[in-house]
């Protein structure tokens, strides 16, 4: 198809298109005449794509491209899969490392040793479970770090079922998608299950609330 | 203590400081003199949540004046509260009303009623798990909406344990910026536990990956 069927097709217009082939985040078209290209259903799942981890992923372009060269990177091991994935979405501030240990590193440290869970000190989450420790402790509310080992069990249920729907996938590469995009868009459905959950629980804990509906 | 004080005491630059108290952020202090005011403990505290709600939950600060407009008004019902909460951080795109129906928001009523949940249409979770679930869909990624099951569970523990630390508050001045701190860096708390459980569990489904360490 021609770069305006692709546009059509995607719902992208033709000047982002031209964007993405310029920035490499999409593969040139097969050439067929001066200015001429011809893309295929490759091209177009591409942009779709790249529309979700900028639409719904919240990513900026640069992480984009960091994600799509770890897709198209041949036969990841599976435990950098994650990582990459991981990382790509980690240059949020939250994810940051840490200048120093706080008391936060300590308690994400020793939490997981009482979990009993396999994680390396690398691992994003840690930074980012101790900055929020941190902050919980600064902003006058340690009550929330009790918290822990039930959002614990919930992330434990979470990762199991992002595993199986990985190495339900055939190939490295298909596994390596899924993985990123299970990622990103996974903090997004996750976080919307939580505020529907939180109503549900709150109506049934609190009933009395329910006949201001 | 004097403003300078403050931003000693907080580590946040007076120039931000008097940002904050012209965009009415931050409650004037007790004017000494001309030029001069007089900042408390509950200053402090106030300049540490608004702090940890732009570089924590990374709100922009007109969320932020909503945020603790909320926290601000007395007696506000518990799940009204959890709804201001929840509208606060939910001017994302993500959780944004979608002009019509679509395959994904028949798709989050259906699994509502088969969890017995009760959620009302207003929920920003709904939207934002529809439109998750047609990302999913639109990349080519469908085998990823069987994840649902595995991740509402986990939603279930973790909003068991939101409401839990939320009932063990005093007053609902306290319920409420308990709900609101922890809606917005649970999040992110969620997101980090959810890393390191992933990477617990791939080293135990795939151990052969552990040498690469």
């Amino acid at each position: 198809m021609k770069i305006s069927e692709l546009s059509a097709a995607s719902g992208v217009p033709v000047a982002t298109l031209k964007f993405y082939l310029r920035e490499q985040l999409l593969p040139a078209g097969r050439a067929t005449k001066v200015n001429q290209a011809d893309y295929d259903e490759s091209h177009l799942r591409r942009v779709q794509l790249i529309r979700a981890l900028v639409d719904v992923g919240s990513l900026p372009v640069a992480t984009v491209r960091e994600v799509l060269t770890a897709i198209d990177t041949p036969d990841l091991p599976l435990t950098w899969v994650f990582g990459v994935a991981q990382l790509a979405v980690s240059d949020a501030s939250l994810y940051a490392p840490m200048e120093e240990e706080t008391a936060g590193t300590e308690a994400v440290h020793a939490a997981i040793e009482r979990l009993g869970w396999h994680v390396s000190p690398g691992n994003p989450g840690v930074q980012g479970a101790a900055r929020v420790l941190d902050s919980y402790e600064r902003i006058g509310h340690p009550e929330l770090a009790q918290i822990w080992d039930g959002y614990a069990a919930g992330a434990e249920l979470i990762a199991r079922a992002d595993l199986a729907t990985v190495a339900a996938r055939d190939d490295v590469q298909d596994m390596a998608e899924t993985v990123v995009v299970g990622t990103v868009l996974g903090d997004a459905l996750i976080a919307s299950l939580r505020r529907m959950a939180q109503e549900h629980i709150s109506n049934q804990q609190f009933p009395a609330n329910r006949s201001a509906e």
